[in-house]
């Protein structure tokens, strides 16, 4: 439908060396949006009461110094995010900008493989290896300066 | 499975006056998320080759001076934006801040009465009324004053 459609088995690269990157799909879905808040609570209970949207998950990650509240919006998660201690890079976040979006988390079949994929791609990492997320997913960021300013987490869930 | 859960039917606020609201699901999905973005070709190659992600959908909106490039990742949509003229609100948008995340859209059944909800609840409208969107949807943004900091879109599709 959109004027700019395009179709890897139509790509005008497809006889270039490396053509062959074209057919690689790392970020299979939108894992979820996360927002950060100075206030876990209050911003779960606005979420509830306004927006009928309820909260399926909470969970502290101690390694980062954050609490997640995850609401379920339809199949869609968004994650509201709040530091646990003063020396968290989310407590710096929150004081240089505000509450707001924070991060852009996509699902990955391989966590490693896309982290390598990124790397040789040339985009600067947060993260040199996957480690532990929430339930107990394996997570990487990518920072926002070769992402175009947003900062980029590469999901690679705990299989069922 | 979390801490946290909350169930409807076990709403804590079930006996208080105001208890209906919390049966209303306002918001029955992500929409999209949106990335502002200088160069919007340069950002399309660029989720194409190294993510493989492609573009199904362009679209200029003359209304809001912006030019919109939907990425399907999955089942999910990624909004690439970037202004097409000087006076576009985008366009300020990337002179004060760059490049990077700039709203959350949700799905809702009814535009003017999930906007009618909001102002209800005392959220700051941007847009009073519902108003024309990308593939004929019809739109209103929630000001992130009132959202945590979120520029948030409220987007009802064009019925299929």
């Amino acid at each position: 439908m959109g004027i700019s459609a395009k179709n890897p088995l139509e790509n005008d690269d497809k006889n270039d060396e490396d053509s062959s990157e074209y057919d690689d799909v790392l970020l299979t879905e939108v894992h979820h949006v996360a927002i950060a808040v100075f206030d876990l609570d209050e911003a779960i209970e606005e979420y509830r009461e306004t927006w009928g949207v309820w909260v399926d998950h909470r969970e502290v990650l101690e390694v980062d110094g954050v609490e997640v509240a995850i609401l379920k919006v339809g199949g869609s998660d968004v994650q509201l995010i709040t530091p646990t201690r003063d020396d968290s890079p989310l407590a710096a976040f929150l004081d240089e900008r505000g509450s707001g979006l924070h991060h852009l988390a996509y699902t990955v079949d391989d966590c490693a493989a896309a982290l390598e994929a990124a790397r040789e791609a040339g985009h600067e990492l947060v993260d040199e290896e996957p480690r532990e997320g929430v339930l107990d997913s394996k997570v990487a960021f990518i920072h926002p300066r070769t992402m175009f300013g947003t900062l980029v987490l590469l999901v690679e869930d705990r299989p069922a």
